[in-house]
């Protein structure tokens, strides 16, 4: 921003003077090294848990990557994906993000609270593209058993930051100015450098072995099925009893793959919670974009029906368990001059009993 | 689309099949071919208009182009540009946009209503970045002699298309598919595909020296004070009485060069009506980015007073002069699952009598 603004005039910096624009430049300097507070604990959290993991020293870690990889200067997309990860803080642990939360999470957590308190813990429930974590640590607060799974490790080492016994000890302990970087739509001055402090919730990794919050950080795509946990009697098959995903699936490379893959790693009659939009990633990435309407068929075909039906008119469910349309925003800046609404749809599909497969125009269920 | 398509394996193409998604992919084509011919209407109105005004016939206009021009495969850039230009159809001259325009329009519209009706024949207005025109149109409607200004020859273009008396006959006399385009936030195909027709209303431009619509293809800050219109005893000095900027002030590359253009242009006691986000152009390219707050500190800088003041608490001032928010959206898809809604900023500002200077952080006027 600087770099454009000295191409101005001499009358015209006269009035970027008068208007304070240099001292703004300046103060974004300094929130920059704010932030980056936040990003360089991230980095010495991924660093000390992945040399853990290698049982070597953070140093020898370090050290044993190409000097190409330590000396990259970190380019434009990279910076957008840092900023994202940033924005989640906000969305999944500030007291800024809450009302964002509660227009997506509320649908889910009402949906899973439909299985009754004392089975829960021997339920296990998967959440794929968990981000930083959130929905899936309040899941695990009903009293399920939680695999967070993540591929993106600016994802992942920002939500190892918070998980890090050692990195956060507090609540609200950390602060970043995370609307400081663009400077369009903004009121004031004040809104957009303002500080947001987080985490109002301390997460932390249940033990191996005991029931709680685990991340998998990897490829949903690589899964396979978990075995039943320690006294889960209704069924014996392994998978998991809840699959749920929250602004994920349009995150697909190839839909028909993902929905297989959920399909595949769920318990027979498994529950399979989704909420979000359907933004496919970009045309020459995504193998299918898909309607909502093609979508609710490539569903039928792989072997899912929908609670309540399409039309959510099945009045055999409960409210909560239909498909419905909800309105909801993503790491939005609530003091900014620009809002993104998405028409986010909400559904609950369980897997067949028996596998699918298509046949001619109809669905029918082979043994 | 394709090309990613066929990259999926062969038990999901079958799936994909019988999903109809092949027949998806045929009919995108087929709608292509039917944009394509609006977008060929607007070449051949372009062709024909500029060789007129260079009294050369259409061909040879066409074959005085290096061939690299004539060639040049189109990238994806143009195609974007294109495709914005498609939609404005929509926006500006289609029943589907009415509800869009009647938001943005209704405030500008009742602003210069203030002026009596027998004083707007000799009244000035100028529209910089009028894009299709339609707004400038509903002006000159009033009664008023507008000067519609527009730099892109996308835009200007399909404006041709529309003003060319032999392209454009009747209302309605054309149809494109303009979100065929795009998969994303879709609920089922009827909806992406469907057809949009246009105009519905014909714009004409008005002859040479008289009151009416006119049309400046070229750089808003190029252009110089015009003189007075007959009859127009009011005032003697040269410039427009009326500037009136929608979606448009946030797409300068120095907005401070743009306020004082702006200024230039008006008569003394002239009037400024604004409505748009502040939407920065990248950063990269735009000098300044200004918050809100600063914006008005550079209007009043510049030489401009907001009617009834910045927080428009002024009761001196009708309301519907009076500084507000209006929440809208631009070029939006009603059927789609997301949409954008900009914040956005309406005032008035009138132009001082005499030039004004910044002195330390105060304004003053200077004689």
């Amino acid at each position: 921003m600087r770099a454009s603004y000295v191409l101005i005039g001499r009358t015209h910096k006269r009035i970027g003077y008068e208007l304070g624009y240099t001292k703004k430049l300046d103060r974004l300097a300094e929130l920059i090294q704010v932030n980056a507070k936040a990003t360089d604990g991230i980095v010495t959290a991924m660093r000390r848990i992945y040399a853990q993991e290698l049982s070597v020293s953070s140093a020898t870690l370090w050290s044993s990557f190409p000097s190409t990889v330590r000396e990259t200067p970190i380019d434009s997309h990279s910076l957008s994906r840092i900023r994202e990860a940033l924005k989640h803080f906000v969305r999944d642990w500030s007291d800024a993000g809450s009302s964002e939360r509660s227009v997506i999470f509320q649908p889910i957590l009402s949906a899973v609270s439909t299985l009754p308190a004392p089975s829960r813990s021997r339920s296990r429930v998967l959440v794929p593209g968990s981000g930083l974590g959130r929905l899936a640590h309040e899941i695990s607060q009903l009293g399920y058993d939680v695999t967070a799974c993540e591929l993106s490790a600016y994802m992942n080492g920002a939500f190892r930051f918070l998980l890090d016994s050692e990195m956060t000890t507090t609540v609200y302990q950390h602060e970043i100015h995370p609307y400081a970087h663009w400077w369009s739509h903004s009121r004031n001055t004040a809104d957009l450098f303002r500080g947001i402090r987080f985490p109002d919730v301390i997460p932390r990794l249940a033990e191996e072995e005991t029931v709680g919050l685990h991340l998998t950080e990897g490829d949903f795509l690589a899964l396979n099925a978990p075995t039943p946990l320690a006294g889960s009697d209704s069924s014996r098959a392994n998978g998991y009893d809840f699959i749920v995903t929250l602004f994920f699936i349009d995150t697909s490379v190839n839909i028909l793959s993902t929905l297989e893959q959920i399909h595949k790693l769920l318990k027979p009659g498994g529950t399979w919670v989704n909420l979000g939009p359907l933004l496919w990633c970009s045309s020459a990435q995504a193998r299918l974009e898909l309607t909502l309407e093609e979508l609710f068929d490539a569903m039928e075909a792989v072997g899912f029906a929908v609670a309540g039906g399409r039309d959510g008119n099945d009045d055999d469910e409960p409210d909560c368990m239909k498909r419905r349309t909800i309105p909801c925003e993503y790491t939005h800046d609530d003091k900014a001059m620009m809002r993104w609404i998405y028409e986010a749809e909400f559904w609950v599909a369980r897997k067949y009993e028996r596998q699918a497969a298509l046949v001619g125009t109809s669905i029918v269920t082979i043994q």
